[in-house]
């Protein structure tokens, strides 16, 4: 049993009006600090695979195929032991 | 300069339909090992500050305020020394 936990992101070179936004709020909540912000998905699949070499080949065919846009998105994952 | 990788999850106890169907989606494409998953949202933040502490303050608050609903959600994050 593997945990992944998987990060999409936006390609540096897209843009990101969501994520402005968020910026633009928290700036006038106070945060004068913050110089940019970018917004993602975030998501933690449990996987019944036994080897951890078959759960990546796994984690990433998914990641390409349904949980990233390949064209505007990027993708990382961290895989860890569960149960 | 820290980056804060920030990472927002529903609670465990908190009905997650979006990772359901995602969840039923990959069952669809072949992926049968999919045991759950929960998605959740993942937000990168720039912060202008010099020391980690006064980071770290600013990041938990601006979770606590904007970037989570504490009735549903938790978060957690990473801070990491940037530009």
């Amino acid at each position: 049993m593997f945990l992944a936990k998987i990060r999409v992101t936006l390609k540096p070179t897209v843009n990101d009006p969501q994520g402005k936004t968020i910026a633009q709020a928290l700036g006038r909540l106070g945060f004068d600090s913050v110089e940019s912000l970018r917004a993602g998905k975030y998501f933690e699949v449990e996987l019944d695979e036994s080897e951890r070499a078959q759960a990546d080949v796994k984690v990433k065919a998914m990641c390409q195929q349904l949980l990233a846009n390949p064209v505007i998105e990027r993708f990382e994952y961290d895989l860890e032991p569960a149960g």
